[in-house]
């Protein structure tokens, strides 16, 4: 039933060449996976940083190093880095391919990625994904088995990518445990404003407003417990990769700020009519939250 | 070394009688550290639902049912319910007991709860605790063992209570594996507004501003990944515990949240000047807090 990889069939019987750009937690954690569940995969790494490259080897995440130069040989390209970088390299790595190559991202916006690639001669040969994964760490040595198992990937624009190719990808999230959603771009970026974008921005003001406050008595830190670390959890996360998803999302992320900062603007104004009451509702209603959550999946916290 | 506790010694040889009142998931979860840790241990529950009762008695988390009539009884009182009707109990708690027992609270506030028994003829009875653990959930199901193992239990004042009954107290967290640290009431509940209080606000918001933008499409949640998960988590937390400890500590949580605002303000209008530097410099700034939090134990997320 299933289709076979690009590579095989070809004169290489054996071998699927996968190229990850981009070794760091997302590429990286592919990277073990695909080499887990697919086993004529050959794993060759690209890396703007020399250092995690080498890092990436000797950690086995890579098989070998590469460079663009040698992207001809891919039958499975998986781009890996900041969407800013992305912009600039995906129309690059899609000149470089061979007409039945496969290329992904893995960006967390997609409408301005997908336009960017929307009229190049190989769009057919790129498949524009968002897994919805990752840890607030980042590099090689954040990379882990298993990241992607039972988490959801948003697939952009499906129908304009080959059949073919749509599904080579599609056998490889589902070998990964994988969950497909098909959305179109724009949707994806506003929705996932609200149920990611914003998430990062509320906890990085919160480490920040506490920060600004202890700066001195940095022990009050040791008082806080797993409810403080929790919701500043994504303050650790990579400004060189969140800044250009900001960037990239840029309306509809300002719209969930408003949105969020008019809800604590009245929540202080409940607390300043010391209306109790009204809080207590507030607080009641937004429980409800406890079944939504249920279904989200959270085998990496 | 160690002082005995207040029960051995007495004509009661065998047995420490200790009362839990309130058995959700603070008081349930003591009761359940304390039979395993102190062997001589007798535990009685009072709690104001009769249902809660029955649960926590065939959960076997209390060894039987009592009520306020018989803590003349008690050797050590534990008060595990929400802060304003601490604030009633309390000094109730403290006309009944004998006069070598000892009553702990377990409040997320401690200024109010501290002035009210100020005065009581039994002050040095009373040892106040903000024991710095817990979960999103509530009631008898939630106490599990082990809740409060390596967790931060504040205490208070404890210059005012007898030596004798500091011991006990101090002695028990250490059987539980508590760390211990000490601060004035004022203190306590200005710092706990910032890595407390104020994050569950953060979160509550944060939930009530995603579901009201998603009401009509809730499969939406259905992409939301384990960092929205993680910084909502805390919106599940019980509107009848929180109500009244936002209203306590009404002054400090006010001031938190107006300089939260204006930070996520301040991140709006970065946003709107496109000024993605400063941005990313805010970012930058703010992940020092990885080091800061790498001395926070969270064995229960």
């Amino acid at each position: 039933m299933n289709e076979e990889f690009p590579g095989t069939g070809s004169e290489n019987e054996t071998k699927m060449n996968v190229f990850i750009i981009g070794v760091g937690l997302i590429g990286g954690s592919f990277a073990l996976d695909i080499k887990a569940a697919e086993k004529q995969a050959v794993i060759s790494g690209i890396d703007a940083s020399e250092d995690h490259l080498e890092k990436a080897l000797e950690l086995h995440i890579i098989d070998k190093k590469a460079n663009l130069d040698m992207l001809g040989q891919a039958d499975v390209v998986i781009v890996a880095i900041p969407v800013n970088a992305m912009l600039q390299l995906l129309p690059e790595v899609l000149d470089r391919v061979h007409d039945n190559a496969l290329v992904m991202d893995t960006g967390s916006t997609k409408a301005l990625i997908c336009e960017t690639v929307a009229h190049h001669p190989k769009r057919r040969n790129f498949l524009a994904t968002h897994p919805v994964s990752g840890t607030e760490f980042s590099g090689p040595e954040a990379a882990h088995h298993g990241l992607y198992q039972h988490k959801t990937n948003i697939i952009c624009e499906v129908e304009k990518t080959t059949f073919k190719l749509q599904e080579c990808g599609l056998q490889l999230f589902n070998n990964l445990g994988m969950r497909i959603r098909y959305m179109d771009p724009e949707s994806h970026d506003k929705h996932i404003a609200y149920v990611s974008h914003l998430s990062h921005i509320s906890s990085f003001m919160l480490g920040k407003t506490v920060m600004e406050k202890e700066k001195n008595e940095r022990d009050i830190f040791d008082l806080a417990g797993s409810g403080f670390e929790s919701t500043v959890r994504l303050a650790k996360s990579s400004p060189a990769m969140w800044t250009p998803i900001f960037e990239q999302n840029k309306a509809n992320v300002i719209e969930t700020l408003e949105e969020y900062i008019v809800n604590l603007q009245q929540f202080k104004k409940l607390m300043l009519q010391h209306n109790f009451e009204a809080i207590y509702n507030e607080m009641e209603s937004t429980n409800k939250i406890k079944d939504i959550l249920n279904g989200i999946v959270t085998k990496t916290s």
